[in-house]
């Protein structure tokens, strides 16, 4: 942008094949524009989308590809127009990092809905260079897309809410469930579904956790502070909870049957889907009209509903439960979220980790 | 209910077993109860449902059944409580005759909801009598569930709006599409299709008629005045068309993809399911979550939103197109609506007609 400086030359983890194994690679970031801020990237969460996203599920990956989209990092830099934040700011950057800025979804305000939405990675940028994610020293995005995370907040905290918080906030906020005495469904305790139950806890909600079985009972009750807990297959008790939820969050991200959930949802219930699935979804219409109930799904939020997420979760001390690992661990916790075996989000400690080896 | 007058012998035109084929059935009506209307029938509208009952397509069908549900007749007794009608008041009913009045959706007066609602044929009412519907001389109905044809209606062009009408009408209403300026589809020109058309563009809307051939496409513009028709096979306007719409009843009563209609739905678009169909329909996510979507459905309306919509069309000049015929032809009636062969509507004038041969 017209700046005769030596673009920045960095170090980030990429995938370089479907095989989906990250190792360092050296790329160049471009000069701070006007509008753009220089981020030190601090942490970084790893959400099952970055496991579509390097494995080629998706079909549209583009390597080397570093990865990364629940990024936490300081300001080092800012062009002359920023007024957004400052040098030395802690801030958040998200799924996406450019819009068109002109279409409806922009002009209201939910720009995660442009259909020229530019993605954190493995998108192409609008100066033509991939953009490439939070795996790595620094990245350089429009403020438009860097919100500042509020004092007080741990910035690994904060991370995993960049994604998998606003997921489940932006739904329950515009679909008028952020209300108290509501009763609530969270089917499937990942990254997700256990900001999922954090979050509706604090908006006043009776939540019930779904799961296909009984082993997280006592994390979802105890540590989550769940209300109830409903293992799919026990059809006595699924029968007895017919009927009785306003709305269920159905973050399993594979083919699964849709009816045992719809059974669960009151008259006018909401369904609402969050996983990424291509296999087909079923559905027989009775279920759904008998009881108007309503399915659908969201897509991560909008920039305000990200700054309104991070408010939210900060007024009612709402943290997310993380393992911290440095990125040399990286391709095995990668593994391990493939099994779900994480309680509940990875975030690597970007700042604290060797990149160069 | 106290009286000791003989019941009252009728005769109405019943299936007698899966064959469908309706003939003349004598039976006995209740007497009328301090809150009942005793009607005379005079017109009855043939419903794709009628057809559904008879055959046993839902494997509930008790015989011998006297279906029809679009019933208009005139009063001719009411019982000492009844308030809301009076004898020679043209009068309709519409699906149900019963309901609890105590459960949430009976106490919101959206009593169509209720778990306990009573149908008005091939279902079982509160004396333990089978309750029978309009192909026949009388009903004797319960006043809440009796509504007062608007002066200056056409009786027999009344009788399609007490299902047909207000099934498009209630989920417009309901899901805050009843104001001008928005784009609907109507997906299916068949007896709801006809009146989603005439009910949107009244409200204001631009409309869209989706259909499978190009048949019905001069009958959709010229003559209910729709403003568009798109073949769902002609995959060039369908991608012209993708993302215009801001709802699409979907009346179609048998299995079909959903894919080709969501694309055409905007963000926030409502895919919304009139017919019942027990082979599971089938969508991805993506397709979902991506312009966050809503596939949902409604079932017929309430006493009130009837009562609104007859308003409606009144205030507007909406009538059905209907085709009167004769009792004695009701059989060849049901094989030509099969087949889809109806503008649009077929109604019996049960009053014209010679019951007992």
């Amino acid at each position: 942008m017209g700046s005769l400086e030596t673009e920045k030359t960095i170090i980030g983890w990429a995938a370089r094949d479907p095989s989906g194994v990250l190792s360092p690679y050296t790329y160049t970031l471009r000069n701070t524009g006007p509008e753009d801020v220089l981020i030190k990237v601090t942490y970084c969460g790893i959400c099952h989308t970055d496991l579509h996203q390097i494995k080629n599920d998706l079909g549209m990956s583009h390597y080397p590809m570093v990865p990364g989209h629940e990024v936490v990092g300081e300001v080092v830099e800012v062009g002359s127009d920023v007024s957004k934040v400052r040098v030395g700011d802690c801030v958040g950057v998200g799924v996406i990092v450019g819009c068109c800025r002109s279409c409806r979804p922009c002009q209201s305000d939910i720009e995660q809905y442009c259909s020229k939405k530019i993605w954190s990675y493995n998108d192409v940028y609008t100066d033509g260079k991939p953009t490439q994610g939070g795996f790595a020293e620094s990245m350089i995005v429009d403020q438009k897309f860097v919100l500042k995370i509020p004092d007080g907040m741990a910035p690994e905290q904060a991370a995993p809410l960049l994604c998998a918080g606003v997921t489940v906030y932006s739904p329950l906020s515009h679909f008028g469930l952020k209300k108290s005495g509501l009763r609530g469904g969270i089917l499937g305790l990942g990254g997700v579904g256990h900001m999922g139950v954090k979050i509706a806890k604090a908006m006043g909600h009776h939540v019930t956790v779904i799961s296909s079985s009984d082993r997280k009972r006592e994390e979802a009750m105890d540590h989550l502070g769940a209300d109830d807990y409903l293992v799919s297959s026990d059809s006595t008790r699924m029968q007895e909870a017919a009927d009785s939820l306003d709305y269920i969050i159905d973050t399993v991200p594979v083919f699964h049957p849709l009816e045992p959930y719809l059974s669960l949802l009151k008259l006018d219930g909401k369904l609402i889907l969050m996983g990424v699935i291509n296999t087909p979804l079923q559905f027989v219409t009775p279920m759904v009209m008998l009881g108007r109930k309503i399915i659908t799904g969201s897509f991560i939020g909008s920039m305000k509903e990200t700054e309104e997420m991070l408010e939210f979760c900060k007024e009612n001390g709402l943290t997310s439960m993380i393992e911290m690992v440095k990125m040399d661990y990286v391709n095995t916790a990668l593994e391990r979220l493939e099994k779900n075996d994480v309680r509940y989000r990875f975030v690597v400690d970007v700042a604290g980790s060797k990149l160069d080896q």
